[in-house]
């Protein structure tokens, strides 16, 4: 699976008195979207955290491409796009599900992270290798894009 | 001290497609309130927490009076008017800060809880005393408030 | 159909450091099990604002029973269980999807709104009739209700 | 004026479920820091938008440097560093109030737009040039900003 693609319909939540989405709500989008696309893979977020292991954002960024309204039906296309010895990088592309008409793309970076203890005492936040399973699957959807050239 | 003003001015990140504040925002409004009340009082929430006291909301209520829009300036009334053996309520009047005009009513119900661990490990949190040098204040408040029949 | 269920999946942007869901995003829920209960009746909320009728919320209450943690799979199910001239109440009840575990129950009473013009200027919001098609389909909900003793 | 420090106190809503600020919440902080430093400058942003001009965004990034937490006391310096035809870039930088620590950098670009009416309906926004006052100001801070190299 090189991507994903997240379901989202815009609540009056999102929305602000220009009446198009609030710019800072996109990134709740591909929150939801990326955590998605780990469940697809076999990986869902919450056993990472249980193992102590946590993947803060390093970096988001968005380009409003064009605006979303109240009630809009969105698809949130998401893939890991970049791997290193402690980071991912995911990209995402939000689109009108109907007409795929794109209206915003963004990337977050996010670093692997886990609690390092002194004395027994959880004392901070150390980045740390991304975790094997997690490595070899990012790898093959990395070989089966080259080869499909999808996307 | 028998009641708090906090002030705060409406983001556009508060506004919905209506062209007035999301109904969802005053809580967060409520929550910066009493925060501010509290640590006016000498008993800011930071303290309670470290000492492993939590104060989560159990019930909260809002009346919308009156809607506001971007760039209001706000002023939010609180007070702690109830105290339980575990419980505190307080109550919240949002108004126009120029012509005290009431936007909102509401009020939230806390429960005090702590984590009780079993063999050293941290298990649920349950609910405890108000800590006795809060329930001294609120009391004072109280008599305060009889004798000058504010609010 | 006399209530409908919404699923939803709790976001990191849910949480708060507590752990658990922030009180103020029940509400949020809350619009979305709304909206798609309109949605199922026939009536999407859109259609009412095409016609320049608005439906602002004058009332919202919560009780949390049980808090609901990250990636929690949560139903909440809705129903409109009072219809007066201009008002609905809707009521709501958030459970664990799997284990029906109430973790909240809340209700929203909300006033049909028009905006009225002055020499051809939109002047403001008033109060009108719930919409003949709304009430029709709300009654014989309530009938359905009453032969079935559902929820 | 070169920049302006915008005060804010990390709330609990701003939190997530590793203790720290959740990232999209840094969005809104910039725009309540841009919305003060346009007051400061004279220019109300609502004043803008009562001449039927809007400043929506094109762009927004954040890096994250270092984590805020709860009661976390921050200050975001803002500056606006490009003028174009239609466009503004605003500059961000999050700090620990006290030790001017910094926890996070970023930018939004902007556009101004106003709404094209055809036949008396409103029926798109279109690009527009920057008000003349506001590239007065914007250059005036400009060579500022060369004479004495602040930020």
């Amino acid at each position: 699976m090189n991507y994903f693609d997240y379901r989202y319909r815009v609540l009056y939540a999102d929305t602000d008195q220009m009446g198009i989405t609030y710019y800072a709500n996109y990134l709740k989008w591909f929150e939801a979207a990326r955590t998605e696309y780990f469940r697809a893979l076999g990986f869902p977020y919450t056993e990472c955290e249980k193992k102590g292991i946590y993947l803060p954002v390093a970096e988001a960024h968005v380009n409003y491409v064009a605006p979303s309204t109240y009630d809009d039906d969105i698809t949130v296309r998401t893939s890991v796009v970049e791997i290193g010895n402690s980071t991912l990088r995911f990209e995402y592309q939000a689109m009108k599900a109907k007409t795929q008409a794109v209206i915003a793309t963004g990337y977050t970076v996010h670093v692997f992270v886990h609690s390092v203890s002194i004395h027994g005492v959880n004392k901070a936040m150390k980045p740390c290798r991304v975790p094997a399973e997690i490595r070899e699957v990012v790898k093959e959807y990395a070989l089966l894009k080259k080869r499909c050239r999808c996307k």
